[in-house]
Formats: C-alpha cells, structure tokens, sequence
C-alpha cells in the first residue's frame, strides 16, 4: 500500500527543505518504500477536513489504508519500525535511537523554533534586538552538550538512525543564523545526513513540487 | 529486574509533580513495574558520570541492565512497549497512541515551557509584561484546538494511553496560569488524569521525597 502524505501548497521557505513533511520524506527515501504527495493550502489547513487528520492544522500527516497519523516525528518512528534501515535490531540500540529521536525534536528543537518565532513574529517588537541573545544562548547552550556528546563519531549512536535523521533536520533550521558554524563537528554531521542518497533524493522531490509552480 | 530512575534531590517546584519523572513514575505505576529512585544534586547534573548518562545535564535517566536511557517521552515509550496498558494491542490504534505522546511533548509543551522561561529567566527585563499575553496567546491557539478534538470524550483515542499520559503531565503545568480553566473539557480531562490510582501513588512517591527532607 502506498501512504499519502500532504505537504505545503507553497512552501514558506521556498523549497529549502525546511518544513516537516522533509523528514518523512527523508525516511520514506532510506527505507525504499514509495509514497504520494497531497498539497495542502494554508486555508485548507485550518478547515475541517484536514483538521480531522491533524487536529492542530498544520503539515506533514500520513495516511496508510485506515491508518492515519500526523506529528513528524511519530509518522517517522512508525516507518522506521515497519521497515528495515532505521532502527538497529538489537532492543537496547533501538531504545537508544528512540531516545535520539525524542531529544532531537522536544530537546534541541524549541529552542530553536524560539528563535524563528523570535525572527519572524517578533522582528518589529522594541525587544528584538535585547531578546534575541538571550534566545541564542539557550540554543548554544544545547549545541554545545550535543557536540560534546558527538565527539568524532559519525552519528549519534553506532549506525546512521532514525534519531540522526530527526536530528539532522532539526539543526538544518540554523543554517542561516550561523550558530551551527561555531561547532564544526557538528556542522560535519549535518553535511554527512544531507551527502545521503535518500536525503538527496527527498530534497529533489520537494523542491520540484515548487520549482515546477505547481499549486497541487 | 528493577529499573532505576533520577530525580532532583531539591526539586524546583516543591514536590508539585512537575518534574518530568514525574511521567516515569506514573507510566511504571500503571503498568504495575516497581523502580527505585537515586536524586541527582543540581551540581552532580552538570557533571560526568550524570553527562554519560544524559548529555543535556537532566532528569529523569532510566537504567535497567545495561539499557540507559533519557528523555521522558522515550521512557514512557519504553516501558509502554514492554508492558501492557500504556498502548492499544491494535496496531493502528497503537501507532495513534504514539503520535498523541510526540503532539504532547513537541506541540503542547514547547510553548508552555517558553512561558516558564518568560516568567522564571525574563521576568525582570523590561519586555516581560508586554511579551507574556503574546506567549499566552501561542499557548491558547494549542489548547483550543486541543479542546476542540478533545470534545467531550474522556481520553484522547480511546482508551486511557501513554499520549493521554503525557498530555496530561504537560497540561498540569499549566495549573497555576490560569490558562487551562478557559477549556472547561481540558480542565476535565487533567482531572481524571489526576485521578487514577497511579498517578496519586506516583505523586505521593515523589511528594515523600521531599517532606522527608530527604538529600538523597
């Protein structure tokens, strides 16, 4: 059975490969398995009958047969554990490589969804300028501990996972603000993830969605 | 073999259940798994035999064996797969659980966090009265439509689940805002969270802890 995924109508970053249906994709890509592409506007977001599949409105969901999910990084975990290449087959790896995913998405991504909400929601505030430090610092703070924790290894935890795959797309949000920068190995292990053939692959297919101006 | 947790030996919140082994302890009540509870000093967080354990500096940690985890969402995971009654037996019902759990711990409680953060680091600046209704307002967005899939069932799919557990934990930390009693149904459901036998022994546990004057 192939899923159906809905992504952006347009996407707000242009096709940078920044918004969320990014990471399925990426993990459809890695485990071979083929999927379709539904565009949703932004207007249809907030209506009714996508809010029945993702009550808070917003992009990627998945939908399999009778199955339907949203939350990236459920609808990631669940490909990762109905295919082979994500997850190790050992049960005390796979937890690990679970955790990975958890910290990627509830530890080192608000902070750094902070800043973009900062960036794009609050530029115009008298307390930008004075703020975004503060906010900055939050998220060096969690890179630092990352890239202690990475050290020289190639990912996070033994073989390339479904956590590195979370965790990767997570720090390619900081590529315009110069923070990744300040921390070279981890600015390796971001090119690493995106040099993949499934990385590549997935970023080919979302920018062409945009590139062909194609409105769904 | 019986899993050992941390916790903070002074909790910051005076033993109000909102640390997050608050979540461990009520996932291992409600499957039946005894634990046992070593407090980790705010110094003692920051330092190497914790960092190996949890390289954000935090708890809870979970080790059992040779398993070592972080995160409580992936805890909660974790003894949700290897226990019954946390998930649904249902796959389809099960991988929904798992997408409630991910939509607790990265869409709902990153804004609530971010409030904590105004109210505890930005308190003093001198944007904090004109930023709070903004942050106040982001959480708002999340739980109308929270209150709106919600509806008047008791849980969230079904049956009681690890997602209703967590979403749970993280709309108690809303409970002295004020926020939470504008959606009267939400205010519901966190009661009967609050109700179930396992969290009242999960919270008495943690509660003791700390009218012991324990130090660990």
């Amino acid at each position: 059975m192939i899923p159906t995924i809905t992504v952006f109508e347009r996407s707000p970053d242009g096709g940078r490969g920044l918004a969320r249906d990014m990471r399925v994709r990426w993990a459809l890509e890695e485990v071979g398995q083929p999927y379709e592409v539904r565009p949703v506007s932004f207007k249809a977001m907030k209506e009714g009958a996508h809010l029945a599949l993702h009550p808070f409105g917003q992009i990627p969901t998945y939908e399999e047969g009778d199955l339907a999910l949203f939350e990236s990084g459920a609808i990631v975990l669940h490909i990762a554990e109905r295919h082979a290449g994500l997850l190790p087959d050992d049960a005390t790896a796979r937890a690990r490589a679970i955790t990975w995913m958890f910290a990627a998405v509830t530890t080192m991504e608000p902070p750094i969804v902070e800043r973009e909400i900062a960036v794009l929601l609050e530029r115009d505030e008298s307390w930008h300028a004075q703020r975004l430090p503060l906010v900055e610092g939050r998220i060096r703070h969690r890179l630092g501990e990352l890239s202690a924790r990475l050290g020289d290894a190639d990912w996070l935890d033994g073989a390339f996972s479904a956590g590195d795959l979370l965790m990767v797309s997570v720090l390619l949000r900081l590529k315009r603000s110069g923070l990744l920068e300040e921390y070279p190995n981890l600015v390796a292990y971001v090119a690493r993830g995106e040099a993949r053939p499934a990385y590549r692959r997935a970023f080919a297919a979302q920018l062409a969605l945009f590139t062909a101006g194609s409105t769904g």
